[in-house]
């Protein structure tokens, strides 16, 4: 297997009701990762693309094929991945395999999502169309109701009082935006306090408004190359070191297990060993933050934290800049925005920009050699990716 | 890159509107070549599955985490490929590169689809979305009205009288009930005649009724292996010796190249040449008839007619059991149906079973060593695949 690395990356602002189609988005970020990378369109072997309710959105499937025309990248392959808002997630992956095998030597790999023209409510009522769709959706479960749950759960099963727990969740929300605030392509670039937080409309108890993160319009794109073009092509290549993915059916059946996400815990590990690291080795990651429990629920499953602790984090400054590990410098889901089908690229394509030192001031970590990506889809597909810096 | 190799086959009845969900129809199809195969759930690494508009005929998105579930392979990466009709076909052609490159050994794949259960009216707007959604779409294009101006383009292109071109795409429409009704599978087991076609209603001119093929529900999936596993676990492996893939973008933009498409003319040019072979080397073929034109255009891009002359072998027997190629012994998308994000995993099981000699006496094809599938999905992707008999 050859090494795959991140030759160029586009990414677009993230924001309320784009006045753009999908395809234009896609191909605004699509163009910046090829004019980052010195090639054409016409280098393109293969696309990559991550979108999931783009026949709601815009009445659009198979997008690929419109995607690679637009950009002008006649009669490639061209292939749509769903797996909620694991979808770009997916997709990298897949690309990733294809450079790697030896297949192919340049290809384009992104997502793109315009849930947010459909408006809050319609949209998280077909995005509850990634839960079971026999029992839990009939049931009325959303997204934020699952979530509530899930801190329920977590108070129960690690005996953390509902009111710690609301204030940690709180600090993970405050962090977003102290970030969110500093990145260009942020939805919502306004930092917030603990206060504004737990003084936000109800949602889903415990879950309130600050609590969530919104749909959003965007895209992110990436060109991957093999290391030896990749060299020709950049002196800053990142390189992907370790890819995981995982399934685990409807959430709510897992019983037991949950508050953990069991799918996380075995994609993770199949990137850590992958790459050969473990998670003390990570400087920077970019988690699946869709609601504040999220978060705190995934840093112990990635191995940050201890199950039952991962809200301290937190509150000891561990997830911030300068601490343990730097968890969401983008501003996270919450902050810079969710556009689900693009969420996955969006996160490498920050740890790119992290890695090379080009993140805006007030959120660039310093001296970043490993980062991770780590994204949720839905409550059923789990997707993680090792960067490391290549230079 | 090893040789991969399909070990074990499943396929559910195609049908007017199932009362089991697609969960339950792909798992059907997949216990099938998992019982085949000698394998067990939990010997699956990885699972690839085709599926396009389950968000609107169950409500349900990213259903490939339930199917895993279901069939008792947690916590696998799973994944659903979206290329219209071609859906199932990007599904085995990124399983294939998933053996191939050494990382599985086991694989799962398939595609399943209800969209019958939506009705005929409902599925044909919403399937529209496989159009270009910004300039087609809204000027009312659906599939049945893009293949009637293929049909008249061709007329034009090729200088060939409507009423001849009318009688050839009906003797392509009888040759697939001809040998559709021996096929256990096919939802239409009934012959018709030349006459019956052109008595029958008119869909959009000059299209009529039995020129179209039906929406149906079903599933097929196949398991694939590395070469070494795939022989432990079957004495008949059917080998996948060539895939190609392209895209085309808005069909109707194409301009003078239609009524040829110019995709499929790149997609087999790969899959033949990654196997090895040309157009006279296969024996049976599983083209993407889904509407008669379409058959009639598609056996020239294959390279087995001249262009122009696609009717003819419908005319003098050479696309018959016997002739120069088979072709649709199955039945085809006209009689066995169409579950579109199933048909193209449903193309390779059937040349599966032709390659054993396990189809129908009314259907069997004597000696079938090279088989070709071709799905093209909606106007704008395409997938071919070479299959090789292994024994």
């Amino acid at each position: 297997m050859r090494k795959v690395a991140i030759a160029g990356v586009g990414h677009t602002p993230f924001t309320f009701a784009a006045e753009k189609s999908s395809v234009e988005l896609f191909n605004e970020a699509a163009m910046d990762a090829i004019i980052e990378s010195g090639i054409s369109a016409k280098d393109i072997q293969a696309l990559y693309v991550g979108n999931v309710l783009g026949d709601f959105s815009e009445a659009q499937i198979m997008i690929q094929s419109y995607i690679a025309d637009d950009l002008g990248a006649t009669n490639i392959p061209a292939t749509r991945y769903e797996g909620a808002c694991a979808s770009a997630s997916l997709a990298i992956r897949d690309a990733f395999m294809w450079v790697a095998s030896g297949f192919y030597d340049i290809v384009l790999v992104g997502g793109v999502e315009t849930s947010a023209k459909m408006g809050t409510p319609l949209a998280t009522r077909t995005f509850a169309m990634a839960h079971d769709s026999h029992y839990e959706y009939p049931a009325g479960l959303t997204f934020p109701g699952l979530f509530a749950m899930l801190a329920h759960l977590y108070t129960a099963k690690y005996d953390v009082p509902l009111e710690k727990l609301k204030e940690q969740m709180a600090m993970v929300t405050v962090q977003s935006h102290k970030y969110g605030v500093h990145n260009k392509y942020a939805q919502f670039q306004k930092e917030i306090t603990v206060e504004d937080v737990l003084k936000s409309f109800m949602v889903c108890s415990p879950l309130q408004l600050y609590d969530c993160c919104p749909f959003s319009d965007g895209a992110a794109a990436m060109v991957l190359a093999s290391e030896d073009v990749a060299k020709k092509l950049t002196k800053k290549p990142v390189y992907i070191a370790g890819v995981g993915q995982s399934s685990s059916g409807k959430l709510s059946a897992q019983k037991d297990y949950a508050p953990r996400i069991r799918a996380r815990e075995v994609s993770v590990k199949q990137a850590y060993d992958m790459a050969g690291i473990g998670p003390d080795d990570v400087d920077l990651c970019e988690l699946h933050d869709c609601f504040s429990i999220a978060s705190i629920i995934a840093v112990e499953s990635l191995g940050f934290a201890e199950f039952g602790k991962g809200g301290e984090m937190w509150e000891t400054g561990q997830a911030d800049r300068g601490g343990k590990v730097a968890i969401n410098m983008s501003g996270g889901l919450k902050s810079k925005g969710h556009p689900i089908g693009a969420t996955g690229a969006s996160q490498a394509v920050d740890i790119v920009h992290q890695m090379r030192g080009e993140a805006e001031p007030g959120r660039q970590v310093e001296d970043v050699k490993i980062g991770l990506t780590d994204t949720l889809g839905g409550d059923g597909v789990l997707c993680n990716m090792v960067l490391k810096r290549g230079w």
